[in-house]
């Protein structure tokens, strides 16, 4: 039950350490409050053990990385590791530059990852190791449809079961697979894509959704973006009457994060399990 | 009066240098526009004595602190002192890890501050030399009640007198205090603990309070956070009309500091001097 | 037309490659979206080349420089001439800092810039050497006024001249010229310098104009202030309202990019061609 996992999450109020991008970090730390968690953002290599330490779960987004939080993500995955804290990889912009591929490709070779979650081009290059990723947009070739459904469903359980992680592949459909179980996931409104953030927003309350559910992490997965999705629905709704943009609508997001119950999350709920 | 302290601030618009965390850098910058003040953010140690020369107060808010920034505020600080301007210190996060509170720590025995505001997990981790703060957030056992008041009082005063400094602790009951008098202030609303940034938005706005009334530094930043309360409360009435969430609450908060004139900050205040 | 410039953007979607400042970038990031960009932000040396050769042009910002970004806006710079790329200059609070000074001026020696935009103060430091910049803000003494109009016009087309770039320079007036063309814009609103990253966001929109319009740069940079400008206009008429406060004002500006077509824009513009 997704409820059951928005009610932990509630209930747990875990603190999350993100080391994230500069560009969307504090629309991030406002969702992570909104869905019940407590969020600290910290990236220097002298703190991020200490504060990895403190927390119940660690999100790494490469989105804006750099020469000095590189080698921060390395540390605290491998102290989260240690420690058996869920972590989360969120690896904007795979495929866009070298740096990006490598440093994703390194990150999970030497970090185990509880959950990885991209679109499906960013995805696809971290899988084949070379991609076609727009910016950090995925590339309409690669887009998941009703036609190439099963082949990715297929695809998203093999890399699932190459890297130990759960795979979460986000768009208009969206796919969470370990390598034996998918969720499909069709909720949502194409205009997420016209904020920035909708992604790493995602990703750090899918932090959150794990640190509160380590019993059912797949089903705590499913039912983050579940509540994504069901959120960017009714935010749409009451954009729409205002004849808003994009700035509110991402602003109406998290408020409709805040707002949700598990109630909610289960009637608006559209998705099968494959 | 406090409605003094904000017509000399939207009278003298004082230009605020800040050194703070990327995580709400951009609320601190509005609300110091919306209180009337101007900002600029500069963290370079190339540049930070050259900035804060040109300014009439310095805020340094250690929120995401790293190797470069670090020398920046010791060399800004120690600019600033020079010239007489009045700085500020937010130890978000002291406590939370060693580079936090030692960097905090350092600050405070080499830089002489006008004002350190923080949660009082944060304040009692300096004054102690160490600390339970949970993350970024105070530490529930830490909490500042009824019952505990006279004590806290007593401590805040204690504090102010061995650093030379205004001891500002914000929680549901606020604490202002030089070694001699003490501010107890009591408006705001719980759901300010729902947004991320409404402690450094205030630090960075009482920047602005005492640069504009530099001959009456205390009654100042009781004002400020007299003005954050007040703003906290007439933005979680409109968005409860609106069934708003925290997103939208963080964006009236900033509004109602846009808006908020002498007579209404009188009218509402709540607050004893003791 | 202005129509035909807004027009060709949408239709484009360009990806814009951000070297920004981590105040206003993710306002920057939103209304490159709202226009019908894609926003892209890279600042470490290790990929800035990579990302850029996938865009479609460069928005160098300096609001925050640094040690670590200063030597990626020239890799990034010398890159996107190499192919070609339209780039644009922010030259925030040149004269502000040495630092800030001689960096603009270093970047306008070995880049060809497309276009430089800046208020008058900005602009005034990097035409002549030195400046009294008043933080990020135009100087009061460096207004452009009814009075010293033709005279503005002379310099900006001058300084087009000297650097073989578009230059913008934007206030209540707003002047864009090259060597022998001056477009004088005259929508906007005051409050626009109320909120944070008015500036950059329009610097962040016109390089997206400019990229959509490569046959006609001149036009489109005209464009895209005059959008920002009739945008500020509308948003400041739905805040009157409501009684909204510069955070809202924001979110309406960029809201109102967003829903811009061309036939208001045409509609909407006042300016004059000298």
């Amino acid at each position: 039950m997704f409820s059951e996992r928005l009610e932990n999450l509630r209930k747990n109020t875990p603190l999350v350490h993100n080391i994230t991008n500069y560009v969307t970090v504090n629309d991030c730390a406002n969702i992570l409050l909104a869905c019940g968690a407590s969020p600290i953002m910290a990236d220097d290599s002298e703190e991020v053990e200490d504060i990895t330490s403190i927390c119940s779960a660690l999100n790494i987004n490469i989105g804006t990385l750099n020469k000095n939080t590189i080698p921060s993500m390395f540390l605290a995955g491998k102290k989260a590791n240690e420690l058996h804290h869920p972590i989360i990889l969120d690896p904007v912009g795979a495929g866009a530059s070298k740096l990006r591929t490598e440093t994703a490709q390194k990150l999970i070779d030497e970090i185990k990852f509880t959950v990885i979650r991209g679109n499906i081009s960013e995805i696809k290059t971290l899988a084949r190791g070379n991609g076609t990723t727009k910016g950090v947009d995925a590339d309409v070739a690669d887009k998941v449809t009703e036609e190439n459904l099963d082949s990715v469903i297929k695809f998203t359980k093999e890399f699932a079961k190459k890297t130990g992680a759960i795979i979460a592949i986000t768009g208009v459909i969206d796919i969470v697979a370990d390598d034996k179980k998918a969720y499909v996931l069709r909720n949502g409104n194409t205009m997420m894509g016209k904020i920035t953030g909708s992604g790493c927003m995602l990703t750090a309350m899918t932090a959150a959704y794990i640190a509160a559910n380590q019993d059912n992490s797949l089903e705590a997965v499913a039912a983050s973006i579940c509540a994504m999705g069901v959120c960017g629905e009714r935010a749409f709704d009451k954009i729409q009457k205002k004849h808003g943009g994009n700035s509110t609508y991402r602003n109406y997001i998290i408020d409709e994060i805040y707002n949700l119950d598990g109630k909610t999350l289960e009637e608006c709920a559209r998705y099968e399990i494959r």
